[in-house]
């Protein structure tokens, strides 16, 4: 359905109130560096994480959890097995997955694992320019987890996976765009100190697998992610003197963020 | 022996005055999610940490260790036979250990690994409600990291699994429980806030395993671990505006919690 | 060439401002429990960390980077067999790297590695005393990740590793030495809580690295990575009531330390 800014903002604050609610079950299959600081984010925001990321085990939890990242930040070997015995389970058991194909481009192990996953129909994909032009086939990829491409260049790389795979991409940025492919959503919230803090765009994929558990439109709930997160930075900063104080004041705003923070700051457009 | 509350109290004092002074070595096998706060936790309550978890290194390793911590949180397989190696090692050596038997009952691997560990004579084993029930093989296992049962209904199990392996059982909650079939105390001491940062439970057990370094009644030492770790978080909520800086503060007041907080502050029966 | 330490303060200065306009590129293969700290590090000195230390990525990542640091700290066998194609790799491309052998004497399998890693000419080698005695091949050990010995007492096997592989060799300690066998520099600053947190010493290898890909004097970088980060743990410290305040602090410290700071706190002699 169509939804304008009005809309969208409401169904965030709605959105936001089922999650603490219901308190969704995110499996997380993600990388090393910041399993911590994405634990925490999913207990600040009130889902409930659970790194449950090896063979023999990925598969039946995929079943039960309400939404699953699979992040390839790190990608070791029985990682990669899990996290494909995770998709395929996914896709039986219809729960919400999230493809967050970090720095792929480059770098071969994770470029042709993110294609055999992308294959698997995730319900949201998630990077920056750099990853979403790389996963379209059409660039040579950034300079690791940076960007070297614009959010805006990135576009018809975002409506080409959406066509291909059926899922929401979701490109970051000092914009975010979100689309479907029929739908552009850009959020305009945000702070250059989340660029500062490692974990800040993988632990918004696990968001947004929290969220996408809440709603069946899931162009909406990736949109409401974007900007609970992004708003939520924007509380942090006010009592934030650097990346590790924004940090912990970021988590913090998560845990605080609410219905009238969102009907304040959202700059849905 | 038979202890009094007041006994616990003093006890607990001493024990933290013995394990700053001892700085007992601990040997951590845990999860990717939480090994930095564990590592932060033992070096602030004044332990050193060494997060040797790796075949060929982890049982010599074991044998030097004045305490080890397994935790099965994210068991993948070289992992999984470091801690048997670990495990059997600490038997030979005596070095006392503790065991976290993290989600198991719903989730394969692990719970068929907890079996295994259990039956190598753990000194302290420790988790949720549904975890103990699902390690005494009379539930189904909780949802993930959470604990779906309470604590008190927990205590048989507790006490099954203190009578099969000969361990001191912990089971976490509003109000913690130790018992090592004998003997049974509750502490009523804690924070919710600590359920709401990750690796809350996982770092107890590793303090668990530094105080078991300090005394031979481990039933009391475990006692202490839990009253000084959760009067702990009682003096960090003061300074925390969320659980981010509730992570913060609580690593703040391990360091500085000392006896007189002991003494005023713990709820032992 | 021979510079004063008042030259090494300005160099120092230069250096800071070099990086911050470069964003060096910096593969860390590191250990489990400090990579989240470690990549926050970098990202607030102002370079731009990339944790790659799978095989098959981890060598061609090496012939990009700007500089790479191997960290022993929990060498699991995937990741060491990626440490050597990094290494390998480095060695090609002339990539400049840090070599930080933790814990090595009493633990076999990272002692063997880090013998091989040395072997193929690091660029700089970073450790505590006992670390550094143990890769001369002089000593036993330290008691994991502890030194046992003293920074002065590990002068001569420095300038040995220095002779055998043509590394600059660093000794950390309350007074950090920096030696390449024919100059040797001595650094007052730093703070003991900054061995109160866990991958104070770890991330330091990697800041190590970010200066290495700056200028071709990798002694006189050597000495400015030290001294920056020790100057920053010293005004962290104003701000720290404990070791989690003080990392918070920290993190804030490496963002926002300047030239002024370290002409003002740089004890260099």
């Amino acid at each position: 359905m169509t939804r304008t800014p009005d809309d969208l903002t409401a169904f965030t604050a709605a959105a936001l109130r089922r999650l603490r609610a219901s308190q969704p079950l995110v499996q997380c299959l993600t990388n090393a560096v910041v399993t911590n600081f994405t634990a925490n984010a999913l207990l600040a925001i009130g889902a409930a994480p659970a790194m449950v990321d090896i063979e023999g085990e990925a598969g039946p939890f995929a079943a039960v959890a309400s939404g699953i990242l699979v992040n390839l930040g790190t990608p070791h070997e029985e990682q990669r097995r899990a996290m494909l015995e995770a998709a395929e389970a996914a896709a039986v058991a219809r729960t919400p997955w999230v493809l967050d194909p970090v720095a792929i481009g480059a770098l071969p192990v994770r470029t042709a694992l993110a294609g055999k996953l992308a294959g698997l129909r995730p319900t949201v994909v998630r990077g920056n320019a750099s990853e979403i032009i790389a996963l379209a086939g059409a660039g040579g990829g950034g300079r690791g987890v940076d960007s070297a491409d614009s959010v805006e260049a990135a576009l018809p790389a975002a409506a080409s996976i959406a066509a291909t795979t059926g899922a929401v991409v979701a490109v970051s940025g000092a914009v975010d765009i979100v689309t479907d492919g029929r739908r552009t959503a850009r959020i305009a919230n945000g702070d250059a100190l989340l660029t500062r803090v490692t974990g800040g765009g993988c632990a918004l994929g696990a968001v947004m697998a929290a969220f996408a558990a809440g709603h069946d439109d899931r162009w909406a709930t990736t949109v409401a992610a974007v900007t609970v997160y992004t708003v939520a930075a924007e509380l942090a900063v006010a009592r934030a003197t650097g990346p590790g104080s924004f940090a912990v004041a970021f988590l913090d705003a998560l845990a605080a963020v609410d219905e009238a923070d969102i009907a304040r700051l959202a700059r849905i457009s």
